[in-house]
């Protein structure tokens, strides 16, 4: 009980949670407050310490854990929480921060084992080493890292969740139209994002690295693998195609790709991507709605709103 | 042998071909000749009649099948046919005009079973009584209608064989995306481009009709839907969203579709749509370049080339 | 005296006001208190209650009728209402909310009248059926019924007025080009909106219905016409051609229209169209602005800002 | 009769036509030839000589009249004249060039009373004399000039007949919105296209001076008023009004007006103009194509193809 | 010591100040209050007068010179200045307003003679001519002018630091590329941006003039050339490319210029204009910005945000 | 003599020529004939084999030089060349093919001087050392290829060339703003294009790889630089910078860049390489006009056409 999600105006807590960003300010009659915003594995919410010490400043830093206690108000069509007093949590509380951050719905280890199902069905030998090179060399990131800061999959395990459900599409798309070529499209599925995990600063308080801001998960991906080719001396006309992969699955130039797809392959990963991302952002936002409603309008999604169906299941 | 696809410079002809279009012309000195547009079920070749009659002109008709003597040559890099002599087929040729047309590859009969076992899957009652009722009706040009007048889809039971391919795409993804409503995503699927029965002439020598062009196969679908359940009595939640879904599938505004997807599953329909236009599009291209080349710019794929792999299989 | 559109910072009022909105809020001390927006025929403003007991905020619903006292501050640059009390209008007053809300400055039956008269012009009898039938079944809506949900004619009868405007520019503009169809344009005219009549929740209060979100007024408008060509057992080319108009008649696909216009009269009641919602917002806001000063950008108008000049009269 | 807008394949003439254009050629077999651009007031066609002298070259230059022999083709679905022997026109021949160029439907005289009939309409007396004087100066160009090198009014005293139309329209708007201001479209409208008269050659073989690529017709007409503003002594708020209105009136930057309509006058123009020139293209596209059937794509309508109806008249 | 650049939260001040903008509120409680917008020479800051008497705001008003003690606090990360009493500065207090706003860094007796030095090497004596008498006639506000109301060189003789900056690269250009004419390029810098002493109404607390708003500052300096090149007597090709370039100076049409480039040196005189922009606003937010950071997003700049390197010197 | 660029209609030719391409046709009457595009360093020209034995088609093949006897005619507006007889070069004509492309003014050796001369100046040791070896690796192709497939520096040398114009602006932009890094801008002019060495096929008969085609020149350069400091252990913040540039230089995401410019030094270097290219193709197209006449429209300056100014030396 008193999960961050489900909190309404009028609500009282007596809970941990963890600070995941914490701000200073001074009212309007010059005297201090801070604004922290608390999260638990469910969601986050803003609170306000209106009476703060020197010392409570120091102490309430990101990633901390406290005990608060204090209400729920309505802000501006927002919940807020005014904190009445807190304490920072210790040792006999027996609490992890990892316990207090959204994860995958499926834990690390299936994701990893089904991930490697599909590793196994790469027939191409160039492509399957490079995939298991790759892996060895960044697996712990790719399991625990999130698919992007914000909009879609933005939790731990968030990246490897999002491969697992392209995997299976694929799969999918590759019964159906046989001209695909399973190997190049499975490999290009599990590597195509991994160059997050220098792009983003980690599976918590994440943010983008400056060699992510300046260079780009795209072209760090690109030359992972021409990395992990040279030390595994693979030489061939695949290593050119898997690169293409990476580097055109952004669909457009205007979205960053370098390249447009130019390989069937390319396309239907950019498509395969792109789905696997909507239908989590709609999901989310839809689930949010009243049935026979619409949704606010959402950003990544064109700004365009969406009505969530009165009577169908 | 002599099929139109295989023809190359230097060959020679001595072969029944349907004529698809025939223009008049005068030669700067003055003289009359024909141009034809030939075809047989592997594709079209242009051809020049240098020397015609004023009674060759008024046979000479568009779907007319007539046995060529001529020769193929290249003229400005494209193939083109000198037609030496020709005669009319009689009925003792003991031809058939369809015979001559592309199709399919898969027979009408196996199309529609295929797509009637989706139909019995429509759980809710309303939605698969309209569609019945919607192919009761137009179940006969459903079948053997092109999809499109050009670019994917151009032959006889182009609409049907799309419709399938996306059915069975549309199956595997509400398998892994359990939230998506198979009722509505079948039946929209089926009915998505049934419009095109009154946009186009017909499967053979297709041209818009005047409806096609004012009106657009896209609102003529909706309103057939609303004949529909006006006919049957079915009112309800589900002929919004099933209307909702034919009027958005083009997926923008600039593409024709008057409301953009307000639903999970016309999102998803756009994405289905788009990937089974697109396979066509890139086999058929990629078929023609050689192993290790790229194709011509193919213009409904925003002018991009493709490339054919060397070495992958 | 205490119109709203009147009111400036340091009034103080006592007067009957409509609630069009009402909100309620928890200050950062988490004391409740709400916000109303209140109109009257001549505008509405927003307006605080500071204090705000329990039975307060069940009687404060949208269109109810209140007196208030209280004082007119500027917050932000703009004007706000701080109530200091209140009390619910009741039967002895006398008052109708329909009293309280803008409308057309030409009364329904003079709009219906002047409409008429151009409905007699229209020399295609089955146009002339086909506009009388549709005025039949929605005529009550059409002549209450606002243009739009913001932006210009967003007032009671905002259509009809809309229209009568439009008839008189189109009567003018096919005497100076006889090369237009008199009964295609004023028919299309008086029903290119009357899908808002579906699309729009009523005069009062308006908010999208779901067909509206879902469907829209150009498609809905579309439907109707056929039902009721089939109701009067109308056929011919001039039904697909007044269906055309209404389906253009936004004059771009990218601003919701499933065709481009494709006949004379269909471009040129784009403009007519555009004419008079374009002069009505400019004079709405021109009106506004001091002498030889600017408007604000006026949003719609591509953000624009106007100049209302000096010395010209 | 042999009026070039009723020339088909087939015809013989034995007629006197104006040259436009000429070119000297060489065919594949190195022998001279010459084609001639030929007009009438009906039209233009493209002919070919292909026996070809010396002397012939020197003579067949633009603007020159000449008697022909020769037979009309249809080549690559244009009509081409082949030209058999032609001679010279003499002085005996009584004809005159200015009676083989296309001419506004409404003669120079009419005209320029219609205009002067609005000029005495304009109240505002500083806007009066302002018009008043630039016709002074360019009133005789202003009469004789097309309205445009091409798609709409390109032909002598197309911008005089433009101007008129558009007056007539903005009489009727000014009659249905009295807000507008009489005075200032009045003689926007007269001036809005009078750097034309700078920006073309002439009204015959017209071409775009130096003055007018590297300058343009609209800052041409602003300057222009400036100076006659200078030279009357003529000073006060309208002078700038009636500069912007000039400036503004392509409606948009991109379209070559480096500032977007401020006024709702220069809103206006900016409708006024577009109308009459899209009636302009349209009904000379529509009038060519037969009833029931579509025109061919216009590239100045945004590339759109019209309709013109089987039986609507 | 108490320049406002360098304020920070918690900071005292007891300093002069010169009052930019003023605005008057009312606090929700209905109690009135001032902001007031306070500059020095180094940049201005937000600043709230909490208690106000009806004198107060009668003397509060923009360019006026007051001496402030208060605090800094920081309200919503944005500094904010707490007024707690303030005086007028007086004839005794000996300050000048002048010395209270920002200035290019060179003072404009430098720039003037900097200048100078450029408009001896032009040249073309036409040229030369003109250029010396506009700088007669409109050299004082063209040596105090800011260049831009914003985003770039807003501050006093901003526009002659600007021209300054872009003679230099031009002389550089030159010498590489000696196809370019120097006499055009210098010229057409000097003058390019001089209609801003029309378009904005001063050095100091700037605002767009109504001429600026109609008219704008590329076609105010074409005419203002045509204005001189007639009181000299000056006529030939050069005028002509001289106004091109002043027309043409922002690059594209939708940059409003009502020409594109269409002469060489019009094309770099384009992108030294955008370099000098660019190299000022780039310095003046990443030398905010910490080593090793980035700067906020910069509008002007499409919206990008630099870096600032760690180690690079 | 008889240098392409100098060819006009009906000259005659003896000379030797390089023959870049060929292409077999075959008349409408079924004989065969070539077409070859012929080649000196000044130019091409199409010509025209009307008589062409088997043997014929075989000799003639790209690289190959020929000694041509033929006319030059006019066809459709282009020259073109019709030849009468030909022969093979043979040893004994002691030519060289390298002789007869276009080159870049400057010889290699002193372009390559030139740039070392800036490879001292860059005082970032880091990047000079980077620089040196990149050089080292690939310097042979960096002097020798071009630095595009076709509209600018498409000549033998052009990317050195190219280089060398773009160094010089650099240091005078570095030296009028001296917050530059001129190590850095310095060492990213010189590798920007280092990419094309790969990307493109070789000085001569140049094509894209389909490396260039699949990768690209900036994602190949881009990991060039990795290998490189790799192999020189060299590690630091400039390596990230570095690549950043060369990433970054296209200046847009649309452009192919996969980042924007987020250096001061970035969006310079974006600049430079857009102020040579476009001065290089200015003065191609400029030089080949007539003194006060316009160019055709050139399709990489946004299809503007340019003028040549009549009395401006």
């Amino acid at each position: 009980m008193n999960n961050i999600s489900k909190l309404k105006a009028g609500d009282s807590v007596d809970t941990f949670y963890l600070i995941k960003r914490s701000q200073q300010g001074v009212t309007s009659q010059g005297k201090p407050y801070m604004t922290l915003f608390l999260q638990d594995r469910t969601g986050d919410i803003e609170a306000k310490l209106w009476t703060v010490s020197k010392e409570d400043m120091e102490v309430l830093k990101p990633e901390t854990l406290i005990k608060v206690k204090g209400d729920i108000i309505d802000y501006r069509n927002k919940k807020q929480m005014k904190i009445a007093t807190f304490r920072l949590a210790t040792e006999e509380d027996g609490l992890n921060p990892k316990d207090f951050v959204e994860k995958a719905p499926i834990d690390e280890n299936t994701l990893y084992e089904s991930i490697m199902d599909y590793v196994i069905k790469i027939e191409n030998g160039s492509l399957q080493r490079i995939v298991r090179q790759m892996l060895k060399k960044y697996g712990k990131e790719f399991l625990s890292y999130p698919a992007a800061m914000s909009n879609h999959h933005d939790f731990v395990s968030g990246l490897a969740y999002h491969v697992h459900y392209m995997l299976r599409t694929a799969e999918a798309l590759c019964d159906i139209y046989p001209s695909l070529n399973r190997s190049l499209l499975y490999s290009s599925i599990i590597l195509h994002d991994i160059g997050k995990v220098k792009e983003l600063s980690g599976p918590v308080g994440t943010t983008y690295t400056t060699e992510g801001n300046l260079i780009g998960h795209i072209v760090i991906a690109s030359e992972e693998i021409s990395k992990v080719t040279a030390e595994l001396n693979i030489e061939g006309e695949e290593v050119l195609l898997l690169k293409h992969m990476i580097l055109s699955h952004h669909g457009k130039l205007e979205y960053g790709s370098p390249k447009q797809p130019m390989l069937k392959e390319a396309e239907i990963l950019h498509f395969i991507d792109n789905i696997d991302a909507r239908m989590m952002m709609m999901d989310k936002h839809i689930d949010k709605a009243e049935k026979g409603q619409f949704t606010e309008r959402i950003f990544p999604l064109e700004s365009r709103f969406f009505y969530r169906p009165e009577h169908l299941e």
